[in-house]
């Protein structure tokens, strides 16, 4: 696999010239800077971690850890979130017993519990200014990456290492090497960050950047939720972090402080370079069963779809329900396909009441469920019967992943997803017309 | 029990001098309109049946008794609806799996299908009209004879026995006994048609009129909606029917044809006689684990609970989440405590969005969930732990019924569920102040 050459990278050597460090990647540059010694891709690097993020679903094994194996208290309670998302409201006792362990255990520790119905822990902890330009974020969904939007340095970790990372407010990793993703030209309309993101991904390959930083320089382009979009889906490729290099005056117009630091250093080292032209792309669409396997959507037209999922942490926020609501207006969603919009935050479920876009979700036959993770890992509300196709704004489309080893899940933008509810098939915004459309 | 000793009820003879059929009840009215003779409590009559209502849940058993057992096509496809309401979206490949059948047989036989999202069983039913005064409606679901709201014969039969009638377009039962429930007196501000329902229960006993006909005679009384109240929670009486006498122009003002004939007889046969004056009755609640045992709020006041859940056909209906806004208004829902909110169809839900009582409810801290049944069943979205306490708009508290055994579930008025959200704590909406209500 491409990816794979890359474990033995050309490192830029020092520069005994001047003496001066050499130049940093922007991966580099956040785990320097939570460590005490400048360290490279390769290095080992023990850094501090500025917010420990756990998941309903792993809350048992973490809380173990902490005190079975450990026996220890978290070192900073403020910099742990527990967040209730995955299959919440609960759909089993044994669900329901370890979300009560959960928030028990944050009862006795002073750590934060976000309890069901707030929502998405990427967007809840974004929400609530738990992820800072510089910071280093470790969650215990391998999504974590998503962090990467705001330059902070995003990662999954498993129970073990969440709990020590918990424990003594650090955690050590090897440094990764970096992959630099420069995005020029300027999207067409109903070409969004989803469309990029997938586009990223082939382009990677879906293992392409195992245990790589993968840097993205966007210029000012893209919202801060489409920079989740697009640092959501890097580990798609296998990676360790997904950073969007903030451009213009995008993160601080959201109340960012922006330390001049976290930029990454010009002639830092990259193990690969891709291009983007935007200009080019049209919406995309990933087919079964690898995210990486990414075809225009205008290859996959009329494809008979069951149900569509509006929602996650990669395309839940407010922005992709306009986008829905902005297809989906004065349309009716077709009678055989069933349309799920979940909305990735209570906040978000709170700004598109005010707005007025539920209505117009819910006029076309939307069916909306409770904010949280939805049917994305198949654990509840909307899983696939044998069969069944799915078109899903989700981040992955394996084999099983939302029910059944025998449905197939297809990822698209938005926009799309929307269209291919009204239609039954999958679709393009532009191949709706009121003659077109069922009643 | 007192139910019990009703069972050879002493019959009003015929009147051998005037050879006039003798007065019927209700019940007997309807079961004789849609039969072809007169009928009284204790014969068996064969009739007409006008709507069977399939649940998601039954209907895999359905389709076997249907094509299996029975080799049969629905006789009536227009007199049959097939609701996908109890566990929707599914959260199992095996509930996706029943619901894809459903679907499937739907399409195949021409017989209604109401799919994810639109509501529960009885609540979809009344809103499509597919119960009329006069009708004699089957569900495979207990509540079935919420249907009596709208003065239909309205009952909850098995798999088997609704396949028959949807096959021979028939069923045949024994005449129910009627008691007769005359409310009389005005129920004061904050008491609602629940505490009317949990209180007539409370005096029937849990298996007071079992096999029987409930006749409501409640006057010009109630909305819709909370005479489906009544007749709903008629089952915990181990009702056959409830019915719930259209009085003044409730039922002709929502557009029904009221038929003569549907009122009972003045003079008919009751096997018991029981009155309530609504002017003494205070909010109700009622304790683990029968639906009999209900107190006043006042006595339960103070107990910590943990999940709220204002929903299902018992009290899922616009008025109930109106009246659960008017508590919850500049109110926040108690951190200790989840407040699920389910409204009890699309409509439902678009209604709430137009008029704003979803903003109010998500402003307070609620978390909404995708109309159905939710957790009543405890089959997902919200199942309940070991040891915690549910306050519930719903109409079963069984050991069990939402999650673990040992879990308690108390059964309130939206209005106490809520004030009980806000305050953490069993509660009357009167108990929350400014002051008292965290912030």
């Amino acid at each position: 696999m491409e990816g794979m050459t890359t474990s033995v990278p050309p490192y830029a050597a020092a520069s005994p010239q001047t003496g001066r460090p050499r130049p940093q990647t922007m991966a580099e540059k956040i785990l320097s800077r939570r460590g005490d010694a400048d360290v490279y891709a390769g290095d080992l690097a023990v850094v501090e971690v500025d917010q420990v993020m756990v998941v309903d679903s792993i809350a048992q094994s973490f809380i173990e850890r902490m005190e079975r194996d450990l026996g220890a208290a978290p070192k900073y309670p403020e910099r742990v979130s527990i967040v209730v998302d995955h299959v919440a409201p609960a759909s089993t006792v044994s669900v329901a017993q370890a979300q009560k362990e959960a928030r028990e255990y944050a009862a006795k520790t002073g750590v934060r519990l976000f309890d069901v119905g707030r929502g998405i822990c990427h967007q809840v902890l974004m929400e609530e200014g738990l992820a800072q330009p510089g910071w280093i974020v470790l969650g215990s969904d391998s999504h974590s990456t998503t962090y990467g939007a705001v330059a902070a340095f995003g990662s999954g970790m498993g129970a073990t290492d969440i709990a020590l990372a918990a424990a003594s407010g650090k955690t050590w990793l090897r440094v990764p090497e970096s992959v630099k993703v420069t995005l020029s030209g300027e999207l067409r309309p109903g070409v969004s960050a989803k469309d990029v993101a997938l586009e990223m991904i082939r382009v990677l390959g879906a293992d392409g950047a195992t245990y790589q930083s993968v840097e993205i320089h966007a210029g000012d382009r893209f919202t801060r939720g489409e920079r989740m979009t697009l640092a959501n889906l890097c580990v798609e490729a296998g990676a360790k972090a997904g950073l969007v290099v903030p451009g213009g005056d995008i993160l601080t117009d959201y109340g960012y402080d922006v330390p001049e630091w976290v930029y990454p250093d010009a002639g830092a080292t990259y193990v690969r370079d891709v291009e983007l032209d935007l200009s080019a792309l049209r919406p995309r669409m990933s087919a079964p069963s690898e995210v990486d396997n990414v075809h225009d959507v205008a290859e996959l037209r009329g494809l008979k779809v069951d149900q569509v999922f509006i929602g996650t942490c990669t395309n839940g926020r407010i922005e992709d329900l306009h986008a829905a609501a902005e297809v989906l207006r004065g349309q009716r969603v077709s009678p055989g396909t069933r349309l799920l919009v979940i909305p990735a935050s209570s906040r978000v479920m709170e700004q598109a009441l005010e707005d007025g876009t539920l209505l117009t979700l819910q006029r076309a036959g939307a069916v909306l469920g409770t904010p949280g993770c939805g049917p994305c890992m198949g654990r509840h509300q909307g899983v696939l019967a044998p069969g069944e196709v799915c078109v899903s704004t989700s981040n992955r489309n394996f084999i099983g992943r939302m029910g059944d080893k025998d449905a197939r899940i297809y990822l698209a933008s938005p926009a799309v997803a929307a269209a291919t509810a009204v239609m039954g098939r999958v679709a393009l915004p532009e191949d709706l017309t009121r003659d077109l459309a069922p009643a």
